[in-house]
């Protein structure tokens, strides 16, 4: 339904807006609009701006319709939201976790942090409208499991949909975690962006892509799977067999290594204290020593940086973005390393592929992945009702 | 108008077929096809074979719409065809060309090869329907212009559609030799696949994709530069400024460097005597050497096949196409490159990405160019008269 769409992907809108972007006659829209209003699809909501005469009104998706949860499961961490259909937050919790303990523990704890917030939120299941989960490793989306997750090999082929069918009536959708960042940096774009990539650098290094407008996810599934790029022959082995990959020199844990090796050669006097005192060094923790001046932590933090961005040019030497948004736990390490991803990129790519390309932190940070799975839940539980395309 | 645009590319069908494919009602459709048989725009061609009853028509593009001209300029090499509005070839020529000479040397024996082929095929300029041109080189798709072509300085925002206009009432569209290989292929699958790509090698390499059943071009229009990804950090310095381009290192001149290294250092009887009959060696004589056993063209093609591959390992994690198709001057190596090319994308790549991933030489073969151009023309003239969406 097109009418739907525009409402959920412009953030509303007036009766006369709505059918001027459709190309629908004003009075085909109002019999429309009508139709989904009596449906308790759509709702009128505060007023717009007006230049004059009476003042327009805003129509959106009925908040009436239901909530939508959103969970973004990462290699080391879970976070779990309540959104309503304009995607605003209602609840919202995120802890440590391990996602290698399996899916077992991983989803036991899940749901107990759906009930938890969902009662913080005075609602209860049945009030649920969808569900979408990201999880990071490669999907078949069509069926909603994961396919050969390197990061996590128990959750090969396991149903999270059936897992959660019991407690909820409401469909359950799962997507990788930087595809759901993908889609919820269209959302917050309004779709104004067609050709557009997110990096997420944490324990690992995917990207979400979106093409034509719309997240691309592969003939199988596991477009986007940049980490195992080879950015040095010579480079150290990597988990997956092959050597030099950009996961194994520049994610979260290689930093960590690095770190932990300059404390312990004497090079740095601020990350063998942090070492002394936690007993592990961070990401973070190397980028405060970077922002206080710290070289051993400011060379990690460029090194990483350049080989990214080494990545990074390949991939946009081939697909030609408008814009590179970089997400994930990196994100804390602060500007020195996106400097150094840019002039990384800037430097091996073609002039024509980088003259208007844009490299930035992603603008919804953090909750990016509950936002994107929101939207997943809601955009895909639409269309399961047939009321959207 | 959908009706059309499946007559165009299911390359015809019934009346029947057509209304079920577009999952319109059998009146509506046949309303609509009379009135596209009356504009002249469809066509009843032969019959199909029936399962029994009166045997069904077979609906396609009226042959009376026009021809079509498809012109494929390389680097080195300058192909222009006449073609039905199915595709069919009604006339062709292939010669040796250097693009470097500049718009006005290409394009003046690129107009009277347009006028020879037209004459030979009983047709005038007023018969055309529209022309396609592919050049090796970024395009600005909208504009039609070549935007700071790396192999073709002279030819930077010079508007090959204007220089035709005055020949010409057809319109003319121009896009980057590659997408129209890519576009070829798109209409010989009758769009079967949806993500996959297609990869030239010849002077130079560049790569078509193919996403979500469409040519994606990418934001500025240089999407598929593939040819300056770096597949060595310690390589040779690329015409590009940069250092280890696999263009630098595996395309045709990079073969013909290192074969005739070979046949100097007296590592290959074969290349020798090729070097010294011909007084230069060609990509193909290398392949021929090879066929013969020669260990010295073997090892060329092998190198050659594993840096292209290496290349293609960071594509294919990246995009994860069901199928990349070979194509361009290459092909005529032999089978020898193809196992090359394979062996290194099935070692670095993952395998999830890699399952299901076939890659072969492209089956439109060297007719690519010149088809893709042809499919251009028609859609894109379709599109200019408003009957194709």
């Amino acid at each position: 339904m097109q009418l739907l769409e525009t409402a959920f992907w412009s953030a509303g809108g007036s009766r006369h807006v709505m059918a001027e972007r459709l190309g629908f006659s004003k009075s085909k829209a109002n019999t429309l609009i009508a139709g989904l209003i009596d449906q308790g699809m759509l709702a009128e909501y505060g007023m717009q701006p007006s230049s004059g005469g009476r003042r327009a009104e805003n129509l959106q998706l009925n908040a009436g319709l239901g909530a939508l949860i959103g969970v973004d499961i990462g290699a080391t961490s879970l976070d779990v939201a309540i959104l309503r259909p304009d995607l605003t937050l209602l609840a919202q919790h995120g802890e440590a976790a391990d996602v290698r303990q399996g899916p077992g523990v991983v989803l036991a704890r899940v749901r107990t942090l759906m009930r938890e917030l969902l009662t913080q939120s005075g609602l209860s299941a049945k009030d649920v409208l969808g569900v979408g989960i990201g999880v990071p490793g490669p999907v078949n989306f069509a069926i909603g499991q994961l396919v050969s997750p390197p990061l996590m090999p128990a959750w090969d082929s396991f149903s999270i949909r059936d897992y959660l069918r019991e407690e909820y009536a409401a469909p359950v959708f799962v997507d990788n975690d930087v595809n759901l960042m993908a889609l919820g940096e269209l959302w917050r774009l309004r779709r104004s962006l067609s050709n557009f990539l997110v990096i997420k650098v944490g324990t690992g290094i995917g990207c979400g892509i979106v093409c034509h407008g719309e997240v691309y996810r592969g003939a199988a599934g596991s477009a986007g799977d940049v980490g195992h790029i080879c950015v040095d022959q010579e480079g150290p082995r990597c988990h997956c067999g092959n050597v030099g990959c950009v996961e194994a020199m520049a994610a979260g844990p290689a930093i960590t290594r690095m770190a932990v090796d300059a404390a312990n050669a004497g090079e740095s006097a601020a990350l063998a204290a942090c070492l002394r005192e936690k007993g592990r060094i961070e990401a973070t923790d190397v980028g405060e020593a970077s922002r206080a001046g710290d070289a051993a932590a400011n060379g990690i933090i460029q090194r990483a940086g350049n080989l990214i961005g080494q990545m990074l040019a390949s991939v946009v030497n081939f697909f030609n973005p408008s814009h590179v948004f970089i997400g994930g736990g990196i994100t804390g390490i602060g500007p020195l390393f996106l400097a150094a991803v840019r002039q990384s990129v800037y430097q091996r790519s073609l002039a024509l592929s980088t003259r208007h390309l844009e490299i930035q932190y992603t603008p919804l940070g953090m909750q990016g992945g509950v936002i994107g799975a929101g939207v997943l839940a809601l955009h895909e539980t639409l269309k399961v009702r047939g009321v959207a395309p």
